[in-house]
C-alpha cells in the first residue's frame, strides 16, 4: 500500500482505543473517547465552538462535490427546522455509473484484513470527531434538535455508537483464525493433515438509508459495522437531513484516499425532490446489506422487497411506562417530564403511553389518585419548560408540519391533561417550537385503544388509566408484541409487580428501565453499554450494537490444502 | 431445580469438553470427543456393536411413544433404501396443543442460563453417542447411506456438528456479562451510576425441518443451536428418514426431564404421508426460527413466506472442480474418484462439473489430453468399485426413484464416459445400488449449458471441457453465482491458476480445497474445524457453524436501574 497515511501509522494511532472499545463491550462500564462538553474540542486538530460554527456557515449555499464517479446533477434543497435554507447541493449519481465504481476496490479493502479496516474506520470516526463542532450546527439544522443536543447526540454519541459498531465487526470478524493447521490421528497410519486458510470477505455494497431525526446517530452504526467488515458503503439520507451524512461521507473518503484505498469505497446517493431513489437502491442487485431507520411501513417493505440483501430496520414502536407506585415521587415526575420534553418527543424512544392505575398510585409522599399523578407530572412538564430560553433550549424545534399536526390533532383525542404551548424561539423566529401535550385515555375503552395503540411520533403522551397492575402488565405485554417498543420504563417499589413488568420484557424482548429518577433518561441508551433496541420485537430487526448485527455482514471462506 | 441430574454435576461432567470445544473453534485445530471407529464402543455406558444392532432391530415394527401432549394419531411408513420396512409408528401432533405445551417450559429453561443449557445439551450429545451403533443402522436406514458412513457421518460427525453449534452458541450468549456497573463522570457533580442486568432470551419454538440424506448431521446444527439459545425446538423430520430424529427427541426429552426442566422443550412432528406439514408449521407464529435443509424450491418458499421466523437454509448448489494441472496425477484421480462415488454421490458437497481444458492437463506423468483425463478418471472409478463389497460398502444405496430416473437420464445428456453399473447387494438384495456416470459436456455448447447449470442430485458428474484456464475460472465465478456451491475443489500447480480460483471463491463465497490427493476429500469437512457452506452464495443462507448462526437465536434483553 502506498500511502499518505501508512497502515503501521494507522495501528500505532488507533490500537489502544480500539482495544479499549473492545474491553467496554466486553464489560459494558462506562466508556467513551468523545468527549460531551463543548469546550473540550478546540485543541490537537479539533475545530472549536467559532472554527466549527464557521465550517458550518461556510458551507451554506456551497456545492459539496465528494469527486463521486457518475454524477450527472446537482440536487439539494435543505430546510432547517430552524426557518433556515441551506442551499447546499450534493451529487447525484447515475448508479450505473457509481455502483461498479464501488466494487472496484473492494478487493483491496478485503485484502487489508479486519485490524486494517478497522484503523481506518477510527481514523474516520477521529476526524468526524475533530468537527463535533460543525457537524452539530449540520445536525441541528436538519433534525431540529437543539443545539446541546445535536451537539451530543449528533456528535460523541454517534461516534461512540459509530465505534461500538467497529468494534463488535472487528471481534468478530478475528474470532476465525487467519490460518490453521489440521492434523487428524490415523491410528498407525500417518496422519491427515491440512493447511486451512480463512479470509472474511464482504457481501457486496452495503446501503444506509437515513433518518430526518437522527442522520449520524443512526446512521453511523450500519455505515461502520459494514465498512469494517469489508462492505463498500452507499448512504442514502434523508432528504431533508443530507448535510450530516453528506459530510460523514466526505471524510470517510478523505480518509481512504489518504490511506491508499479507493475513496468509492464510501459515496453518498442524494435524490431529488420526490424521487424516491430508496426504492430503487434497495432492489439493486448489488446492494447486498440495508441499514434502514424510519416508518414501518417502509421498514416492512424493505423487509418484503430487497430479498438479496440482509436487511436491518429500526422502525417505529409504541414505548410505555408503566407508573404502579414510587419511592421518589418527586424525582419520577421530574425524570418522566424531561423525557417526555426532549427534542419535543421526536425520538423512537420517547415514552408515549403512561399506564396509571385508576384507583391511583402509592409514593413516597402518600397515595396519590390517578387525576392527581397526571396533574403533578403536567405541573412537572410546565415547570421544566416555564423558561422559554430552556424550554427552547431542550425542545428543539417541531422537525416537519407532519408532526405539528399530530400535536394539534392529539388534542381531539381525550381529556387534555396538559395542552401544548407554542414558544418563540428568540434566535431562529421560523422554529417551530412547542411544548408536550398530554392526554389522559381510559384503557378500558375501546375507542381511546385506538389512539394509545397506534404510534404518535412527536410531543403527544397519553396518560392511559388501567384497572390494576397486572393489566397494566397485560397491556404492556400486547403493546410491545403488536406494536414493538424501543424502550419500556416503570415505576414500581413493589417486588411483585417489577417482577412481572420484568418478565413482561424479557418475554416480549423490549429494554427496561427501572425506577430512573436522576440523571438518566429511559430514551436515552448510552454505546458501549446499553443496548438500543432489543430486535426482538416489532419495533427494530437489530439491537445497536450485538454480534448479530454485524455477524451476517461478512462471510468467511476457507482454502484448506495439503499440509 | 429438583432433578435427578443436577446443574453442578452436569457441569462436572461436561464444563471441560465445552472448553475444549470452545477452544477447537478458536483455533480451528482438529478435535473431536467422538470415536469415529465402531469398536470404540461398548464401555462407559454405550452400546457396542451387537447391543446396537439389537436395540435397532427392537424397535422396528414398534410404536415410539415420546409423551408428546397433544397426540392424536400414529403415523410412520418409512421404508429403507436397502429393502426393508421399518414399521415404527410415530406420534402425530395435534398442534393446538403440542405447541402451547411446549412454551410451558421456556422461562426456566431461559433462566437456567447459558452455561446450564450447553451442559444439559452436552448431556444429551452424550447419550446419543452412547447409542451411536443404534443410531448407525437408523440412519443406514433411512438415508441409503453404507453402514461405516452411517455410522461415522449419522454418530461422531453429526454429534461434533451438533456440539459445534452448543459451543458457538454458548460463547455467543456470554460475550454480554449478566451484569454491569456503569458509572458516568459528571464533573464536580456526583457521577450517573446505573446497575444494568443483560439477559439472553429465546426467541419462541424454532423448528427443525430434517432431510432424507443427513437427517443427523444436517439437524443437528440447527436443534442444538435452537435450543442452546434458549428455544423449544421443533423437528419435523423428512417423511422417510424419521428414525434418527425421532430417537433424538427421545434422547433429549429423557435428559431434559432428569435434568430438572420440560421435556416439551423438545418434541417431534412426525407426519401422515404426503400430510406435507412443512409449510402449515414454518408459518405458525410461535415458529420463530427455522432450520431446513433441502431442495432450492422449498427453501426459497420457506425464505419468502416463513418471514415471521429467522430462517437458516441449506439449499442445492451445483459443485465444481477445476481440473488445470497436477504434480500427483495418481492421486488426483482416485481422490476425484472416491469423492464422485461416496453414497453414490447423494450429498450436497459431491462435485458435478469437472472443468477439464480440452487442449488437455499438464501432470507430472506428462501431459493428458481432455479424452484420457476422463478415461483415466473413469478407470479411477471403476477400479475403485471394481469388487462388488467395496463399492457396496462405499456407494450405499440409491436414496428415492428420483435420484434413480435422474442417473438413468443422465446417459442421454452426452458422451458417457463412464456407464453406471448395477451392483447387487447380497445382505440387502432390495437396495438399488449403482456405480456413478460420467458423461462429457461441452462448455462451449449452449445445449450442454442447460446441463451443467443445474443441479443433477446423485452419482452424476459432467466432465465440461472449457477453452482455457481462465475460461474455467469464468464458468466456476458464473455457476457459483448463479447456482450456489457447498463446495469447490480445483487441481493446479500454476500459481497464477490458483490465485484466479482462489479470488473467484472468495468473490462469490465459495469454500475451496486445492489439490487434495489423499485421504481428504472435497465433500467433507470437519466440524470445528471447516466451514460447511458459506452463507454468501445461493447455495445456502448460512454456514455450519460461526457466530451468524447462532446470534440471532436469542436476544439479549438490558434491565436497568439507578445503582
Amino acid at each position: 500500500m502506498t500511502a499518505a497515511l501508512s497502515a503501521h501509522e494507522l495501528i500505532a494511532r488507533h490500537r489502544s482505543t480500539l482495544d479499549q472499545a473492545l474491553e467496554a463491550i466486553r464489560t459494558r462500564a462506562y466508556w467513551s473517547p468523545h468527549p460531551e462538553h463543548p469546550k473540550a474540542y478546540g485543541e490537537h486538530g479539533s475545530l472549536d465552538a467559532a472554527a466549527g460554527k464557521a465550517a458550518f456557515d461556510a458551507l451554506l449555499g456551497s456545492r459539496l462535490d465528494l469527486g463521486q464517479p457518475g454524477t450527472d446533477d446537482w440536487v439539494g434543497g435543505e430546510t432547517s427546522p430552524y426557518g433556515l435554507d441551506l442551499g447546499v447541493t450534493y451529487p447525484h449519481a447515475d448508479l450505473d455509473v457509481l455502483l461498479p465504481a464501488m466494487k472496484a476496490g473492494q478487493r483491496a479493502w478485503r485484502d487489508a484484513g479486519a485490524e486494517q479496516r478497522a484503523v481506518v474506520c477510527l481514523e474516520i470516526l477521529k476526524r468526524v470527531s475533530d468537527r463535533t463542532h460543525e457537524f452539530a450546527h449540520a445536525v441541528m439544522h436538519t433534525s431540529g434538535q437543539a443545539f446541546m443536543m445535536a451537539f451530543q447526540a449528533g456528535g460523541p454519541h454517534a461516534q461512540d455508537r459509530g465505534m461500538e459498531a467497529v468494534a463488535y465487526a472487528y471481534v468478530e470478524q478475528v474470532r476465525t483464525p487467519d490460518n490453521a493447521e489440521w492434523t487428524k490421528p490415523q491410528g498407525k497410519r500417518d496422519p491427515l493433515a491440512l493447511t486451512k486458510q480463512f479470509t472474511p470477505v464482504p457481501r457486496g455494497i452495503a446501503l444506509v438509508i437515513g433518518c430526518n431525526t437522527f442522520p449520524t446517530w443512526n446512521g453511523y452504526p450500519g455505515l461502520f459495522a459494514s465498512l469494517a467488515t469489508g462492505n463498500a458503503v452507499l448512504v442514502k439520507p434523508h432528504p431533508r437531513a443530507v448535510l450530516p451524512l453528506a459530510l460523514t461521507v466526505r471524510v470517510a473518503r478523505e480518509v481512504l484516499a489518504e490511506t491508499g484505498f479507493d475513496p468509492n469505497l464510501v459515496a453518498l446517493a442524494a435524490e431529488r425532490p420526490g424521487e424516491g431513489i430508496a426504492k430503487t437502491l434497495a432492489t439493486r442487485p448489488e446492494i447486498r446489506i440495508i441499514d434502514y431507520t424510519g416508518s414501518t411501513e417502509f421498514g416492512d417493505w424493505l423487509e418484503a422487497h430487497a430479498r438479496q440483501a440482509q436487511v436491518y430496520t429500526e422502525k417505529a414502536g409504541v414505548n410505555t411506562v408503566v407508573v404502579h407506585s414510587t419511592a421518589d415521587y418527586k424525582g419520577m415526575l421530574s425524570n418522566l417530564a424531561f423525557s417526555l420534553s426532549l427534542y419535543s418527543g421526536q425520538m423512537c424512544t420517547t415514552p408515549q403511553n403512561l399506564l396509571v392505575p385508576r384507583e391511583g398510585i402509592s409514593t413516597d409522599q402518600g397515595p396519590k389518585s390517578y387525576d392527581e399523578v397526571v396533574a403533578d407530572l403536567a405541573k412537572s412538564v410546565d415547570g421544566l419548560l416555564g423558561d422559554d430560553a430552556r424550554a427552547n433550549a431542550l425542545l428543539g424545534a417541531i422537525v416537519t408540519p407532519d408532526v405539528k399536526a399530530r400535536l394539534e390533532a392529539a388534542a381531539g383525542l381525550g381529556e387534555v391533561a396538559l395542552a401544548s404551548r407554542e414558544i418563540t424561539n428568540p434566535d431562529f423566529p421560523g422554529a417551530v417550537v412547542r411544548t408536550p401535550v398530554i392526554v389522559k385515555l381510559d384503557g378500558a375503552k375501546p375507542d381511546d385503544e385506538a389512539a394509545y395503540m397506534s404510534e404518535c411520533f412527536g410531543p403527544v403522551s397519553f396518560a392511559v388509566a388501567v384497572d390494576s397492575a397486572s393489566d397494566a402488565v397485560e397491556l404492556l405485554r400486547r403493546t410491545v408484541r403488536e406494536k414493538g417498543a424501543m424502550t419500556v420504563g416503570a415505576y414500581t417499589t413493589d417486588p411483585e409487580v417489577e417482577r412481572d413488568v420484568r418478565e413482561a420484557c424479557l418475554e416480549e424482548a423490549a429494554q427496561l428501565s427501572l425506577n430512573l429518577t436522576g440523571g438518566v433518561y429511559v430514551n436515552q441508551t448510552a454505546a458501549f453499554s446499553d443496548f438500543h433496541g432489543s430486535g426482538g420485537n416489532p419495533a427494530a430487526s437489530a439491537a445497536l450494537c450485538d454480534g448479530a448485527f454485524v455477524a451476517n455482514r461478512f462471510r468467511v471462506v476457507e482454502v484448506r490444502r495439503e499440509a
